[in-house]
């Protein structure tokens, strides 16, 4: 359960006269999500999500609102955060930064089918294309240089074996640049757990609090080297190859994107095993029951080091 | 059957592929609509609704357009125009501007009941207090200039004493300004075929472009004078009562509005009287079956002069 922090339904109330929503119904914690407090709001105009940020700050919270009303401006599956009467997306409540956010129909699938990853890898291009007019700007706060400086501080705490394979990746991907491959908005997250599916529609993406400017390609691994993952661990041929076809029939990938790709997929791995890293060696207060195992991507960036064949 | 303009399922096609939308599954034209030609146009995303318009140029579409996507956004019962990959809301399409809108649950009602009409009047003010931050502006084209010059070019062509009542009632809105009433975003034509609705719940308001800037209580009075107009002609004092709640709960009127209330029931009487006499004497090519009665305004405008209680 991720309530961290409790509203109660007299100061919600008060809360939503900034809003053109009608009257308060009913407000129901929801039991998902790692960093936040999530509730289901019912109003007598509709059902609405309300998220309390427990890390982000009001002032950072301007990029990922308003790339989620971008995106669902232009009809790519995501909630739509609703402005209140001062066109603000968030304002505080409970003392914490909040917003709602419209309800999505769908859930999260935890096998998905060669169609869910075909219509994952078109909407996550769908995504790439129509965050190009979106205006605001984010460095990706998990990208090589956070990876260098958060292994480097881990090491100590590594086993040998362990800390030789991530220093040898880490070396490995600074000898390999790629500002010149296509960049733009990424969700830089898109695992499973972060799309709604309605059968094997897309209902929505959801959870944009890593989306950042940075290389396209990338987030084309990060959702593969997940979807496509099977439970052994390596990535299953079909469900890889039916991702990447969704997403090139949108934006066929360039001739330097599919020399890059080999190397673009141990990066995806290897930066969710240095923040699993990170989580279990470090847990932030209130997630530790929520750390997940590290070894999954040191096996699978091990698995793409040896791999031939990359389902281009 | 309003479809005035064929498009066919291969140029659509080729349209929708500057949105992020998906391949076309259907299309289907939708009769209704006077002015402009409709469609529901099924993608692999979702459902939603085409528009062509027949007489608005496309440089005279950004005010609707964006006012909907304002409405939308803040939670305002409507159609969210979507945005194509150049970040416009219209293009042109078999040579006529064309957009894409969200396609709502719902339908219009022709004899409403109390908790509709709370409903509406409620909706209406929700639309009032989150337009006001709504940038853009539009004089209202049907205003006093308007029908002033309108009932010049009829008089001729009017019984006597038709004439006779439309000169007197045009002579007493003359003698009252409102000018220092609140103003903002109106529809300005919420009349019941233009409110889609799901039981007693507000679907959306649809058919934005008579909106204009203009008197927020006249947008009221247009709109109580249709949802509580009964089978004879006059108003049901319990609908009308429930619309002016269901405002009230969100916008209590002035000590200024109330005064003025009568008068503005019979300019919103006098306005509509006006437009279906201009397409009675002088139909537009193409909206001849449309012609709706002009004597329904008439009477109640006359109705409205003799009235003593006006449910405030």
């Amino acid at each position: 359960m991720s309530v961290y922090t409790s509203v109660s339904t007299a100061e919600l109330a008060q809360w939503l006269q900034r809003y053109a929503l009608g009257e308060l119904v009913e407000l129901k914690g929801i039991a998902a999500g790692i960093t936040n407090t999530n509730y289901f709001v019912t109003t007598t105009h509709g059902r609405y999500v309300l998220t309390l940020f427990e890390v982000l700050q009001l002032d950072e919270l301007p990029y990922f609102l308003e790339l989620k009303s971008h995106l669902a401006r232009h009809g790519v599956a995501c909630p739509a955060p609703i402005a209140d009467h001062n066109d603000h997306f968030a304002s505080l409540l409970a003392g914490k930064p909040a917003c709602l956010v419209s309800c999505l129909d769908g859930h999260d699938v935890a096998a998905p089918n060669a169609a869910q990853c075909y219509a994952v890898g078109e909407m996550l291009a769908q995504m790439h294309k129509a965050s190009s007019t979106f205006p605001r700007r984010m460095r990706n706060p998990r990208g090589p240089e956070w990876w260098s400086r958060t292994a480097a501080a881990l090491y100590p705490q590594l086993p040998a074996a362990d800390a030789a394979s991530l220093r040898s990746e880490i070396a490995f991907q600074d000898s390999h640049r790629f500002d010149f491959l296509p960049q733009g908005v990424i969700h830089a997250d898109l695992f499973k757990d972060n799309v709604l599916m309605d059968g094997d529609r897309i209902a929505g993406f959801i959870d944009f609090y890593y989306a950042c400017n940075d290389i396209l390609l990338y987030d084309l691994a990060i959702a593969l080297n997940d979807w496509a993952r099977d439970v052994q661990g390596d990535i299953d041929a079909e469900l890889a190859r039916a991702i990447i076809a969704g997403y090139q029939s949108i934006r066929p990938l360039t001739e330097e994107e599919r020399k890059a790709w080999p190397v673009m997929l141990r990066a995806a791995a290897l930066r969710f095993w240095v923040s699993r890293l990170l989580d279990f060696y470090r847990p932030a207060s209130g997630e530790m029951t929520y750390t997940k195992d590290p070894g999954v991507f040191q096996r699978l960036l091990e698995a793409h080091r040896a791999r031939q064949d990359f389902w281009l």
